[in-house]
């Protein structure tokens, strides 16, 4: 079991009168994933409403801000208590097996054209032994192939795009390994949230997109660019790709500063609470359903 | 309340041992369409599975097919008993009053880039009243300045790139009226469905893609291409784009015909039953959780 | 006749032991601009190859320069004597007509896909009388329907993208009214150089792109982002789109510094040199061989 | 030496009372194509024009047609002796080396957009010893990576895409060739022109898109989908990408059949007329500047 803590802090300036905003930041209830505890702070009087997406699970916040200084502070601890599989065990889900939930997760996506990468997709994995293995050699492949680099891509960039252009963040790393996987008929979604353990050459910690499976009817975790290890990787949201897990959605107009966020790792020998290392096992926080 | 009755009959040749079979095709109920009776037919022996997706409530069919012909053939007679609403009288929702359920039909899909279509759309429609009336102008926009052309587009095809080619099939009008709505914070939908009353030049029947918009909490119709009247629209199923409606995924070695469809309206005088015509009301089938 | 004055300044820090640049900074000559005086110079030893482009008669320059800081300086005074013409006298040119030089400028190219927005072009623009007027009136769309911001289009933007987002800046604005015009077989081409006269509110003088537009057998000049007078407007280069007329292509590791460009207008009563202002008639510097 | 005889008969319906036509499809002359004799047969009483574009050389007929069948057909013989080099002894030239003539040859075209292809050229390339291998390899990486695949790409298809589809015809693989040539600082231009030697499971002989590279100062012939040896190539335009060698530019209403082509070789012992084959040695038919 890992145990991190985390917050993030985004601070706006309202420029109308009222601005509605819709957020993404609390961590994830999953089967393996609990909040020890969680503290939230807005710094003007409002009323945010909450609610649970159906589906992903996705625990959204709304509410209305006035003209002005807008901060909202968000800080957990979280256990994470990975199922953990021996990779050579883990096979890919026929189609006549999948489970219904699965299927939006075989769908192109605004940002993963899984439907235009098939026959690249065929050429470079068609010939791998399906399973945990030919979805890390997908990893591999994108981690290998496209330059971490900030400032190539933007919010509209998709993995065609990526694919082409060869660089990108690990938002566009997602999306790439995603719609491969998806090119290949394994569901694979987009997850947002804190990574603890990446290298800190790649600047201050911020908010981390990564990558969820479907293999033997769980949900497996990959770092598409590499960066992380997958025991360090808090999950706050999952959806299609980046255009369902936005930290924050605003309509109005706002002007937005950097977050602000910082993480760290709890060790605890004495309650069995580690590190988060890279290990060679395979690692998954839900099953198919969650 | 219109009475519409129609066929539709798939062919397949299955050319691997087997191949899975996923298809949408049986007529959607919602609240205000009723299924009078249903048929479905199908010719080799095989073990369909039914489920009902949850959010959109299609009504999926999975089957495995053996080598050889498939042929797939449903039919049904549906009440359609629309709500109908003044124009004038429909607003557009507040993001702050939105339901949950309506977010993921504002955020962009696959085929309807909104989020590179919000300049756009705010030149063109922003400064109109919002409410019903702005829904219908982007509507006649569309009409008017895409071609109706089959041919030009093709299954990858997305809004944006409709926006640019000018021409299309009803598909590609649904995929850009829906992200010029989304690109005004007006959730909207693609629907897959069967027409009744298009003009008879287009061609023979076939499947209709068609728009449902958001106002005052319903689900209000729209047929982007304009050549069907909306009481005419029968509806299969509902998605974010065509990625999520296909009438038929296949997984596998399958060599496919030309879909045949039919479709008749039956009238009734003493039933109250009428004949799908163009009208001046708004039309909605379904709230806004349905 | 108008007097331009302006001055240029590159600045580079060469990271490699040599780096290979070939720029196209220099007043064209043509037969209706002049080089009254210009003055050249580069910082380090090295030994400047110069050639003027056929076809096009870009004056580039081609240098090496070693590791260290570069500066290109070049000023230049030029004398624009406009061979001005009634709109309504201005006629489009017949394809069986064209001068083979012309045929080229008729042809899609990297950031004017003009053979993707014929349908576009034909709808909003085929009614029109042929003529200057016609092609004003898609420059005047053109101004009207995209919204000047920089940061949202880069270099690898194209008009088709600059359609769909409806943002940029002067070579984007210069980009869409190309392809439009070569869509409806009117020869279009790129001009980049510098502007005098435009809104300061826009910020400090920079490379201006504008755009040449054959008619009756001479190039006239649009500017297609409406905001400077075309007498302002001095070529430096011309060519199918920005992609042949960048003032600095670089071969090697380099940073740049932002360019340096300043320019003035000067009058002259008695030898009938007058200020740049916006008129109504057509103004060309070049027949269409030139 | 070989001696290859072709012919190509394309026929039109003008549906308008006129249409103009510019065709390319007599054999271009070079420095080592010689036509030996040619024959040219339109069957409407028609002044055909007749001109050669400056820079490439292609060989134009405008000409204006009347309402009613058009049949051009045009058959010639041409001799080709090709200039032999042994592969490891050709260099690609230095940027500073470059003659002005092959500058167009390195920039982004309508289909060639090495702008974007940057990272992946340098990725998979840059590392390959400069020189003719290393444009081999760019070549058999397109030839293994891309599948032959009509009814995939269209008319308006670029390198970008055949790069994210990964399938396509002759004219995708030789843009894709191209642009990673460019990408990496090595003029390419695109060849359009008749082919002897392909397999004929590629269906009846057609026009033929390949690839000439610059390699110690000439132009190497390429075909980049690898079908054809080069020796069987016959060159009919060159041009930077397909856009400025399309047989036939049409303005005006016309329906057109598919072109019907025939192309023998001739062998000769006793002149020194030999088969095409396929062989170890670069071949050239251009030096820089033709």
């Amino acid at each position: 079991m890992v145990r991190l803590q985390f917050s993030i802090q985004l601070a706006y300036d309202v420029l109308d009168e009222t601005a509605d905003f819709i957020f993404n930041i609390q961590a994830a209830r999953t089967q393996c994933q609990t909040i020890v505890e969680e503290d939230l702070l807005i710094n003007q009087a409002t009323d945010p409403v909450f609610f649970t997406e159906s589906g992903s699970g996705n625990r959204m916040m709304r509410l209305q801000a006035q003209r002005g200084s807008l901060v909202v502070r968000y800080q957990a601890t979280v256990d994470i208590d990975h199922r953990t599989s021996f990779p050579e065990q883990l096979y890919e889900t026929a189609v006549a097996e999948l489970p219904p939930e699965a299927f939006v997760y075989l769908y192109p996506s605004r940002y993963c054209e899984s439907d235009r990468l098939c026959q690249m997709a065929c050429r470079e994995f068609g010939h791998l032994e399906p399973g945990y293995g030919r979805v890390l050699a997908i990893q591999k492949w994108v981690q290998q192939h496209i330059r971490f680099q900030s400032g190539i891509s933007c919010g509209t960039t998709s993995a065609a795009e990526t694919l082409v252009e060869r660089a990108g963040v690990c938002r566009d790393y997602a999306h790439l390994m995603i719609a491969l996987c998806r090119a290949l008929n394994i569901p694979a979604r987009f997850a947002s949230g804190i990574d603890y353990g990446a290298n800190p050459d790649l600047g201050p910690t911020d908010f981390h997109a990564y990558v969820e499976v479907m293999l033997s009817g769980r949900w497996y975790l990959f770092d598409a660019s590499g960066v992380t290890p997958p025991m360090g990787l808090i999950r706050i949201g999952t959806g299609r790709d980046a255009g369902d897990t936005a930290f924050a959605t605003i309509f109005g107009g706002v002007s937005s500063y950097a977050p602000l966020i910082a993480i760290n790792a709890i060790e605890d020998a004495n309650s069995g609470i580690v590190m988060p290392v890279h290990c060679e096992h395979a690692l998954s926080t839900a099953d198919c359903a969650a």
